[in-house]
This record gives structure tokens, sequence and C-alpha cells, in this order.
């Protein structure tokens, strides 16, 4: 027994005790449900995946952030950092067999070795949706409203969460206005997605260094400005295909009728290279946290990796900072009331034990939650410990019930009590 | 683009496409509804572990084939082969707040860098029930009888499945008899569940060289042909307390009704070193497939980990061999019927889409399935596309419909057609 041992999980690394676990299963719950009633389907692979499928895609900060290692074969393997890549591997693997449009999720643990600040851990689970191979903004739409669906099912409103949008094309068309050719526009977004980061003066100085002159860096800051999609289309022309895009998209949000929840932002622009289409990002309202959600329209990710060319729409939404966001919001309310019926069995002696096992296997077949105690205790412990868990009955065993025939069926949420006959419990309801 | 580029999951390691995490599903739904009901509660933990706590509990074969790496601020961390260790340390840290006896589960994903062959891939998930700090083998009936609920839950019966028990304890008190001291037992069990995966002239060789004359060994394996409980007791003595503990054993068995499933076995053994009391087996019932579960009592794992003594059982379930199982015994079967409704909606030409898109949301807020697609297309291929995937009705609008204010609303499962209004959509039921 060595009493220096280290009881701690790997730094930034997470245990989930049962009280950790209820909210993560109400998230995983929710986010679950909203991706199959939109008739997403699942699938999954695995956390390691080899480093070339990585490298082949991945964003520019991410590869130095990568958990890698090498097997006893030699074999270059990595701890991935996100579902994307391995995706695009996924379908570029059966091209030929999987018709397109593919609407998928999947609820992946992910790692980045990084600093760890409010809202990063080095691992996080993330909730991916995606839809491969369509073009129409119908996509974007159908993804937004699913992630927005599993918020609502978390108990947030659109007075609670807003989702800023922009599009990298219309970004695009604004910058060739501006007089910025495209081979600079790649560059001009990462600068650009570190507002807010960065100082003004240092994004500037990466404008100027990847090549445009002091005047197109101050000009491009400007476009930051620019506060609605009617302004944007001011400069970029209402006959701009990004601008026609756009209306069409927010026509969709209209007919889901989650308009309230959106918001044009010229300075959602999202740091990875791949996207090209409209970019998004939700944020709690009082942007306390960081973003519960991003995503966008990529086009070329499966020619990337390989496959045919066929555009998409992805989102990742992580497990981090909604679990803040519900703890903080939560952290004065009472204990949630119990969903669904949970019954503690207990008995004051052995003699009782069998009877306590036939009245347990008796709510078991009727699907209740239902614990036995696994040997005898005195009423006031069984009691005592029965409130501090989510049960909502209890049922003490004494050898008078035995001989009576009888059990008493304590409600624990009224403080009410039912007999029953001990041969044929009555049933139990919330 | 580089064609040569591998669109495989690193070796050993599996994809789950959407046509193979129906089957996951199925099976992690079972193992989870089993442990809810039971009132076992859920844990998790990273799957990256350090190194130290993996090497202070493993099993003997398991440290060879750990996968480790070291981060970048130079720790030995490890993809967890099991997850025994982690529960032990997460109980250890929590010693002083958590009430035992504890009840958990887990589905974790583990791994082992081994040859990879039939039931056996480098990652697998498992599903592990604990039961900690508690004596009466109570807790052996409750493990083994919900891991017989999921098996129930997924079509088993016991004429399909079979858990093979023993006691290492009886081992024990047979090998006192036979003469062989106590500092030999570890050794010579070790040796025992290597049976029938080795020769007996290479088992008894082992046991020669851990000590053991040529006599003793022979009488060890003779030990080997004990055919049934009363066998043993006849040997061990009735007033052995392994005997008693396995008569009480017995009778919880019959008391849960499960006594068909369970069958005395004196070669299960278990390999890892800590069980030291009841271990158990599950295979199939024709002996075609590796154990689908297996586990036992330890009573020595907290300490060990610099925690309390606690006694404890525990089980572990795999899901590679069971998918094995399932897939072998269905492979002949139909196409399974689907558990709930899922519509696919789809339209003719764009103008459709605003009500295609009402339609959806009309059942997806009845939290019915509901696929809409994203772009217009014609009806027989729809209807095509609808039929190889888990649909069971679809609506296809056309321009005509919405002239007329109806729709209507095909059920693929029985070739019915119902007609609607399109302002409120009829309900649909299986």
């Amino acid at each position: 027994m060595n009493n220096t041992f280290s009881h701690n999980p790997p730094r930034g690394m997470r245990d989930f005790y049962p009280e950790d676990m209820r909210l993560r299963d109400r998230i995983f719950s929710a986010w679950r449900q909203a991706s199959e009633i939109s008739g997403f389907e699942a699938y999954d692979s695995c956390v390691v995946e080899s480093l070339d499928t990585l490298k082949r895609k991945s964003g520019e900060e991410i590869t130095e952030q990568i958990y890698t290692f090498i097997d006893k074969s030699g074999r270059e393997l990595a701890l991935r950092p996100e579902m994307t890549p391995t995706l695009a591997r996924m379908i570029a693997a059966k091209q030929n067999s999987l018709s397109l449009p593919l609407k998928w999720y999947t609820i992946a643990q992910c790692f980045r070795y990084e600093r760890m600040t409010k809202g990063r851990k080095r691992e996080h689970y993330q909730w991916n949706l995606d839809i491969i191979g369509e073009e129409s903004t119908l996509a974007e739409a159908e993804i937004i409203s699913t992630a927005i669906y599993a918020l609502q099912q978390l108990g947030f409103t659109h007075e609670t969460v807003r989702v800023h949008y922009n599009s990298r094309m219309l970004l695009s068309d604004l910058l060739i206005k501006t007089g910025i050719p495209p081979e600079y526009h790649r560059m001009t977004f990462l600068a650009l997605d570190k507002l807010g980061k960065m100082e003004i003066s240092e994004i500037k100085k990466m404008l100027c260094e990847g090549g445009l002159s002091e005047n197109l860096s101050s000009k491009v800051l400007q476009l930051m400005e620019i506060k609605s999609l009617e302004d944007a289309a001011n400069i970029a022309g209402n006959d701009a295909a990004s601008i026609q895009i756009l209306n069409e998209f927010q026509n969709y949000l209209s007919i889901y009728g989650i308009s309230p929840f959106l918001k044009f932002d010229i300075s959602v622009i999202r740091g990875l290279s791949y996207y090209t289409g409209i970019v998004f990002e939700c944020f709690d309202i009082k942007r306390e946290f960081r973003a519960i959600f991003g995503g966008g329209r990529y086009d070329n990710l499966l020619a990337e990796m390989g496959g045919k060319k066929a555009g998409g729409v992805g989102m990742g939404f992580g497990d981090v900072v909604i679990s803040e966001i519900i703890s903080a919001l939560h952290a004065n309310d009472q204990k949630t009331p119990p969903q669904k019926c949970a019954i503690a069995i207990s008995y004051m002696s052995e003699e009782q034990k069998p009877v306590a096992i036939k009245i347990a296997l008796h709510y078991r077949k009727e699907k209740i939650i239902t614990d036995l105690a696994l040997h005898c205790e005195k009423a006031r412990n069984f009691f005592s410990r029965a409130g501090t868990k989510q049960f909502t009955h209890a049922i003490y065993i004494g050898p008078d019930d035995v001989q009576k025939g009888t059990i008493r069926i304590k409600n624990l949420l009224n403080r009410t009590e039912i007999e029953s006959p001990i041969n044929n419990p009555v049933s139990v309801k919330l």
C-alpha cells in the first residue's frame, strides 16, 4: 500500500462519477434525440486514427496539438483531434456504394494537447452533424435547426442562446470589391478569425505580413464594421451569388421558425481553412462562455482526402462549454425532479431477503429501475441512504410484513404510503 | 489527389458505418437498460490512463499488450486495456465520501495490442458491472442476473447460452486437500487457466516449473475431472466455507429463476490473478465462440490501489464476440422489422419545398424520425431510395397535392396509402 500514489486522472482528462454522468447523459440524450428525429444516421470510428489521415486534412492550429504515438509495428498513430478527417476517409472508402446526400451524426471523444482554460480540456466529446453531397442551403438550415432542437431539449430559448452566421463566400466578394485578389483570401480569413482573441494591431500585422499593403489591411478591418446583411449587400451588390444564397438561407430559417435564434455577424469566420460558404457559431446570449457549437459549408473536403468532389455542411458541438453553461444556470436550482420511477428495496433481517428479491424481480420485469439491498440493514439507515439518491419510492420489509402478507410502498416525493399484497405488488407511478 | 492514400482505419480498429451502428446500438441499449433496471449507476473516465495506474493492477498477460505513449510534458500515458484499474483509482480517490456497497456500470472502449483472431480486435467496447463493498453472494447473483437480462433482451435463452461458474476458494480448498500449500495456489490457477488453450503436457510442465512435484502436478490435473459441485463437496468437505458459499449462491440463482442458465464447471479459473472467490464465464451453448462475458469476486483490489480493503464482484462483457454470435445467428434472417415509425418526405419541384419542410417539422414535433429531401427529385428515385433505408412511411409531394391541399402517406410496410389534409397531417403508426 502506497499512500503517495495518485488517484487523479491524467492531466486535462476527466473522470465521470455517477453524479457527473447524469448531466452528461442529459446532454448526450438531447444530441441523440435531435439527430434521430431529424433523420441523421449514427456512425462512429476508433478514437485512434492514423497520423497520415489526420495530417492530410486538419485545421492549421490543430496539427501541432495532436497526441501522437508509434505502435509496436512502427505505425504512426494519433488520438483524433476532430472527427472530420475520419468522416472524409470513411466516405472516400465507400464512395461507390454510398448514395449522396448523406446525413450522418456521431458523438466522438476528441483530444487536443493544449493549455487548459475555461471551456477547454485536453479531451472532450463532440457531437458532429454532417450533410455530404448537397448544394442547397437547406442543408445548413437542417443542421442548425437540429442543433437548436437539442438546445431546446436542454431548456434553452432564443432569449438565452444565439447563432451568429456569416459567409466566407460573401467575405470573398467583399474582399474582391475592396481590391484583394482571391489568393490572399485564405490568409485573410485566418487573420480575421483572431478578432477578439488578439489585438487589432497584431491582426493588421498578420495581414501585412501575409502580403497586403497597409492601406488594404485597414480596408479589410473596416469591413469588420459591417452591421447587417443589408449593409453587406450594399457593398457586394444584391446580385452577388453570396447574397442570393444568404437570402435563400434566411428564407429557410423563417420557414423553420428559428429566425429569432439567428443573427448575421460579419466577424464569424471560423479557424479551419476548409470552409467555403456559410459559417456559423452559437453563443450564450451574454457572451460569457466560448462558442457552444460551430460549423459551416465545405466544398472540397472529400476531394482533399482522395475522394470525389462533393460539398457538404458540418457542425461540431462539444460537451465542455454546454456543461459549464448548464451548471452555471442551475447552480442555484433545487435538485431536478426525477424523470422516471426508481424503487429502493431493503429488509430488516436475512430472513426477508428472498421476499425482497422476488419483489425486486417483479418491478424489474415491469422495467422499473429497482435497487435491491444486498444485505439487511436498519430502517433508519435505509431511508437515509435512499433519500440521498434518485429514488422515488422505497420499500422496507420487516418480519411483520412477511407475516401479514403486505408491504408498504413509500412515495419519497410526496411522502405518502400505500399498502400492497406482498405476492403481487401494485404498480408505482410518479 | 492521391489515389494510393489508404482509406482504412488503423490495423485492428473498427469503423462503424450506419448499418454497423444498428447492431452496436442494439447491444449497447440492452447493456444500458439491464444496468439501469437493476439499479447500477453509470460512471466513465477517459480512455487515456496514466501508465502508473495500469501497472499497479493488471492481469499478468495484459501489461505487455498495453498501448503506451509519452505526452509532450514527458508523462507516461496509455490507452486502457481494461476498466478495473481506473475503477479502483476512482473509488480510492473518493473513499471517504462514497458509501458502500456501490453498484456501478460503464461501457468503455479498451485497447490491447495483440495478434488478431476470431473474437479479438485491438480495440473493443466492454460493458462492466461492479459491486464494491459487499460480502454477500447476492452480489454475484445480481451481476449474473443483470448480464442474463441483457442477453434475454438480445433474444438469447438458456437453450442458447450458458454461464459456467466455479470458485477459486473451492479450488484452494481442493488444492489444500491434495497437499498443495497456499503459496502455490496463484501459480496453479494461472496454469490451469490454460486448459483448452494449451496441451496438458505443457500445463503440467508449468506446474512443475512452478514448484510442484510430478505427483502433485498429476493430482492437480485430476481435480479438473470433477464433474459436479457434489463431487467437489465430497473432496472438500460439506462444511468447507467455499461449499457453503456456493450452496448459498445456488439458492439465490434459484430464487432469481436463472438456474437453468448456470452450470458448475471446475475448469473455469479466469486468467486475472485478482479473483479470490466465485468466478464465472458465459458461452454460447455450442462453444463455437470465445466467452461472451466473464468475471468474479475480488477481495483485495482496492487495497492494492492504495484504498481501503473492500471486496467486490466484477463482470466484463465485450461487444466483439456477442456481435459475431448475433450476426452468425441472424445471417439467414430477413431484415429485422423496424421498431418505430420513420418517415421519408420528398417533392417533385422546388416549389413544393416549403410545404415539405412544414410537414417534416410537424412530424418532428411529434418526435417521429423524419427525413426531409434536401432537393427535389423524381418520384421513382425517391421511392427506390426510401425502400433501401429503414423508413416505414413515405410522403411525396407534387404540385397537384399542394393545389388540392392533401398529401398521400404511403405505409411502406403494408403497401397501403392514406390521404391527409396538407395543413394538419394525420398521425402515423406502425
